[in-house]
């Protein structure tokens, strides 16, 4: 049975009037389905008007209690509950899950090497069979990028990372077509040229754009998660513009499709 | 088959040992269970922090806009899944809930009469077969006092009302066990004396309670939707001590016990 586990960034939550015309979108995509939502500026500005320091390494935030709090506040509460009533009002029955809930995806705090992400969670088990109950009773479930640990702790986790664990688990039982949604219209071999886009890209073709720096920053994670979700057994990756992702998912004929071969 | 529903208020949540304790408690009642928690002042804290005014009529919040983002980020994100992490951590497999997730508690917007409540829900509808549906999937309902409404919009909701409202539709199918606790040994013949517990409360006194002035304020609507749960359907309707619950569900000797005749 095929199933399709779309992510969307930040980018997409920031913009309301984009997010609504996405879950429209989004909503007549045929079931099974699955939403991974990132963050968005919400949690940076809700911790400055707090007084919270928002600490960035390598593009990644530095999450101390007081910023868990926010995270959790902002991304299981204000960002994920809205996304679900939207699409309830849109006939999606959605259910907005963090890790916790449920017990769906269990993840350990990350250990510290050079730097300490603080309660940052690495994912270490996504429990399928439950997802798969919740697919079966009509559900959609909403993923904000928060897990916990077995001390009952809630963690901040990658979406992007979140949606790669949670795409490769239903693999075991589903077809899956994975969509990363984001701001361009896919991976582009020229980074100043939006319309460059790469129809097709295979493991060595990213090598090459790496070392010729055509793909850099945050495409690389992007790109290491969905060449992984890829290699671990998901049908289709599909990188593409959140605009794009009706065409994307029924035709397969927008932005990146990654290859193995 | 039996089913527990039992509400816990803001007092349970504002102290972290005694919610620790209490969580554990919850812990080892019996499943099928759900658990329906209140707000706390965590909410106004944080309102107040973001220079957001919390207006009270009647002990009731009103909730413009501003507030509505609050408690949907407090309770909803903060306090929901910080509950959800800790059961699961005692092995508890919650799910997180407000109405909108799974579309399981529908209201619409309170209409205006002679105050204006702003984004409050009064509930409609309660979707018990969903709900049924997780509790056969070995869930927890953890919900947060929050429902949506058919445009999109999350409300506000007293969880005194949603805990009647979930038990009562849950007993089509349930023998339910409602329990609300609070900071009180139960319902107090004399509200200066903390031990003058009513042991049972029949609709009679009730009334005899409320004329003579023993029986007010919050109490109030408390009882009224206690009663109209029993009124209902719901087989067992207890108020009592948070510290006792496990005593009161399991042995039904802690607390008031309300009975119709």
């Amino acid at each position: 049975m095929k199933l399709t586990v779309i992510k969307i960034g930040g980018n997409v939550i920031d913009n309301q009037e984009f997010c609504t015309q996405f879950l429209q979108d989004f909503s007549e995509i045929p079931a099974p389905k699955i939403l991974i939502h990132g963050g968005g500026k919400i949690a940076t500005q809700m911790a400055e008007k707090l007084g919270i320091e928002t600490v960035m390494v390598d593009g990644r935030r530095i999450t101390d209690k007081a910023m868990l709090d926010v995270v959790t506040m902002v991304y299981g509460g204000l960002v994920n509950k809205n996304l679900v009533a939207k699409l309830q009002s849109f006939g999606t029955n959605a259910i907005g899950l963090t890790g916790a809930d449920g017990g769906v995806i269990r993840s350990i705090k990350r250990p510290v090497k050079t730097v300490d992400y603080g309660f940052v969670g690495d994912i270490e088990a996504v429990d399928s069979t439950q997802i798969a109950g919740m697919l079966k009773q009509g559900l959609t479930p909403v993923c904000a990028p928060l897990t916990f640990d077995k001390d009952g702790n809630m963690l901040n986790t990658n979406a992007d990372t979140q949606a790669q664990a949670v795409a490769t688990a239903m693999a075991k039982e589903y077809e899956v077509n994975l969509v990363y949604c984001f701001e361009k219209k896919g991976v582009l071999s020229d980074p100043e040229d939006d319309d460059s886009v790469i129809s097709e890209l295979k493991p060595a073709d990213y090598e090459a754009h790496k070392a010729s720096g055509a793909i850099y920053k945050g495409m690389i994670p992007k790109l290491d998660n969905a060449f992984k979700a890829l290699e671990e057994g998901v049908a289709q990756v599909t990188i593409c513009h959140a605009g794009e992702v009706k065409q994307a998912v029924k035709e397969g004929i927008s932005g990146t499709r990654l290859t193995l071969s």
